[in-house]
């Protein structure tokens, strides 16, 4: 099962290669995985989405807290949360197929932010179902490139994680 | 300065470790930095956001193009880059403050996506101005927890990274 979990990390040297060593070493690939800062510049919040049983990767966020400079670690995986993710595509857009590509962008409110001669970059931002619609849909105009942030996530209502 | 770095990287177990370590041996710390699969399901994109001087980075990229499954490395600094980052924002909303923080999403263009009885979730892409911008003007109502994803950034026009 794919689990989404937060870490809140000092923002120091050496803790993202802390936490990404842990999961490498017990052979988890993580699908992704984002760090910055919080609102406090001191504190760094990572997103890390990662597959494997339930029982492994509760055993896993507990190794994890237990590292140095981890604060907090919570799995969201049976909690309502608001995920997002942000892509952008560069696409091959040929000025025929220009009108075509706008609409779709249109349908799926991604916006054109750069266009050349022969392709537009159209940024996207939604839960991954629509960025992976948005990515199929685009890929039979030539995806040349593409970079997506993965997840973030924030349990919803008034809890905080 | 502030270095922007793209790597195409095999989408495989302890890559990201792999990289990350390389940064922390060196004390450098990563103000941000997003994985996650490219349109090629087993490659990978990393972005990584790093402060130091531009011969020192010139270097790190060098030796992290030679590590183990490094495909690519590009420092965008010196290029046309579009750079967009995403974020969440829980915000104290009690019932008299709303029609203030909606005016405020509003400007920003960004969305109110959950709403409880006493917070929002904002969610906000742009620039890194723009959200410091959006974040600094909501802090006044009381920010319960933050999310960003760090940038992504593809190169302007038809250029491949």
């Amino acid at each position: 099962m794919r689990h989404t979990i937060s870490a809140l990390v000092e923002n120091k040297p050496g803790v993202l290669a802390r936490c990404a060593g842990m999961f490498a070493r017990r052979g988890f690939n993580i699908e992704s995985l984002t760090v910055s800062a919080t609102d406090d510049p001191t504190v760094s919040r990572m997103t890390i989405v990662v597959e494997g049983p339930g029982e492994v990767l509760e055993q896993l966020s507990k190794q994890l807290y237990k590292l140095m400079d981890v604060i907090k670690v919570s799995d969201h995986t049976a909690e309502a949360t608001v995920e997002r993710e942000l892509a952008l595509v560069k696409v091959s857009a040929e000025p025929e197929k220009r009108a075509e590509i706008m609409q779709i962008a249109d349908i799926f409110r991604a916006s054109i932010v750069d266009v050349s001669e022969s392709t537009f970059i159209v940024e996207v931002t939604g839960d991954e179902e629509k960025i992976d619609a948005l990515q199929s849909l685009l890929r039979q105009y030539g995806i040349k490139e593409l970079v997506r942030s993965g997840k973030v996530a924030l349990v919803r209502g008034a809890k905080m994680t």
